[in-house]
């Protein structure tokens, strides 16, 4: 196969707040000849996730930094082109740490091995990043196993016109909860409430932001499923009851300061969690892999009764992908983030 | 008993940081006759504590903010003078929300009213305050409840010559853990190393604070038992392990700033709780009456074997409560602070 040519994107420096053109450089190199037991797989779509930009920085995360000259980290979905192993062969899908590139040599050496997907495909490659992937297994187990939230509780969603909060928000609907949503326009915020049945949803970009949450959760906060950190998580700690839980999911405010010596501001209300007795616990996906049936099942039931939608945001190629991540940050995207990289 | 006069501070105006003279009056008043199921008590012992300070802020606490013009809040322990209760004879003590004044009123009216300690007294008054009253309970129930300590377990203690903090760091010994003790002078980490048994401790004014720490938790850090907040806690979140648990009893860094319209500056690590699966409790010993026997027992025990020891700093005199607990605040004190009413 060596007449293929494989662009990648290897990590050159570490970015101080976005990424800017030093970070990373789109390289062209021959595609490697597998051998016995690997197989070379062609990334059909790459899933742009804020935890990209945490990987770039030397923030202390639950995965080693990139080291400077990798291909950068992130997650794919991939068909296989060529095997020399028994159990994959070519037209079958592979998902996992495929990096960003164009194509990708499975091999169960690897330190995150890729996963093969079951065919046919059980439901479009994109769903399988989004609702039916790590984003809407994400948001399963945030309240399944730290929200206890209970019919008639208010739940609050930061970033829930993302890709993780969209689907917890109507997790939490399905499950008889009062949810409001945060997101960075009215135009995401109608279509949270009036397509995906949010009880209410604020901008967070409006003047009277605050006062416009207070509006919202008459009764307090139960659980706050928390994705963006910052202010609006200080002004919703503000508003939590008695023994509330914050799922403590991302804090996407905050990953843009990794490198930035001066580091985020800082949460201003941490001690509310004493004053009402309230529980904040992170979480991180793949520490899960055992629980991943569960919850697809669980997902998929939900999609098939209507109960879940879902939007994508889809970017044609590679090379667009540092700016599409950019993006991510100042809210551009609703939905699941992808890039259509072949 | 109208002849005797009541000694008392009431509240005039909210700090801004610091306790300045404006904030409190002390003043001068006639002892109100008391009525049937009324006893009459005076102070004898008050608990100067951290949260005497969120108190006389408007910040959202656990409790409503003192009224201006109100005798400022506060827990004593009071032998009985006078009493009209059959329950309650003349020389019994009383503890609860007795206030900073020189006499109070029991009444079983009150919407917290004052607890009859047993006769004898079972250890001397201001222990009843300290180990073995709700600082002491604290301590217990944070370990009891959120720590989840396990034996060669490393578990550190800020503000850990406090009363609290002292305690904590006892009880974590008791248990088998490693415990790292965080205090504001060399004198006060000799002490708590070579008298209460600590394997370190770290004196957070020196300029390597950081490193010493470091080199303390060689093997990251499993418990934080917080009394502190800001950066000494960042720290600690940095270093700490996976499925850590971080028990909030309190942010004794933060509260002079409550009133201050900038706030405290804000914790900077919160995402560690993510990146390393994290758990973030707050609690209050309030909510745990019911279990404040089993905790008195597991603490008298701790003191009957020796394996707990406690300090006290016992200033003489109502009128020096203000000072006092602004010298809490850069730490003057060593363990339990008490004044000692009459």
């Amino acid at each position: 196969m060596s007449e293929l040519t494989n662009r990648c994107y290897r990590l050159r420096n570490r970015p101080e707040r976005l990424v800017t053109d030093d970070v990373l450089e789109l390289v062209e190199e021959p595609v490697p000849a597998i051998g016995p037991g690997q197989a070379l797989a062609r990334t059909r779509y790459l899933s742009l996730d804020p935890s990209n930009r945490i990987w770039m920085s030397e923030a202390r995360s639950y995965l080693p930094p990139v080291p400077i000259g990798d291909v950068m980290r992130g997650i794919g979905i991939c068909e296989v082109i060529e095997s020399e192993r028994d159990d994959i062969k070519p037209g079958d899908f592979v998902t996992g740490f495929s990096g960003w590139q164009e194509y990708v040599v499975v091999d169960d050496a690897d330190e995150f091995p890729l996963t093969v997907l079951p065919a046919p495909l059980p439901a479009p490659a994109p769903a399988l990043l989004g609702p039916l992937g790590h984003t809407g297994i994400t948001a399963y187990l945030g309240i399944e196993d730290i929200a206890d939230l209970k019919p008639g509780e208010t739940m609050v969603v930061s970033a829930a016109a993302g890709a993780v909060g969209s689907v917890a928000a109507q997790i939490g609907k399905a499950r008889g909860a009062r949810v409001v949503g945060l997101a960075g326009s009215d135009d995401k915020c109608k279509h949270l409430v009036d397509q995906f049945g949010l009880d209410a949803c604020v901008n967070y970009k409006a003047k009277d932001w605050r006062e416009q949450l207070d509006a919202a959760t008459p009764d307090g906060i139960d659980v706050d499923f928390e994705n963006a950190g910052g202010e609006i998580m200080d002004h919703v700690l503000r508003r939590i009851n008695l023994g509330a839980r914050i799922v403590l999911c991302g804090m996407i405010s905050q990953y843009t300061s990794y490198g930035d010596g001066d580091g985020p501001a800082g949460q201003r209300e941490i001690a509310q969690l004493i004053m009402r007795r309230a529980t904040m616990r992170g979480f991180l996906v793949l520490d899960h892999a055992d629980r991943f049936p569960e919850a697809i099942e669980y997902l998929a039931g939900l999609l098939a009764k209507g109960q879940l939608q879902y939007d994508e945001t889809i970017v044609e190629g590679l090379e667009n992908a540092p700016q599409a991540l950019n993006d991510m940050f100042s809210g551009a995207n609703i939905g699941k983030l992808l890039i259509k990289v072949s």
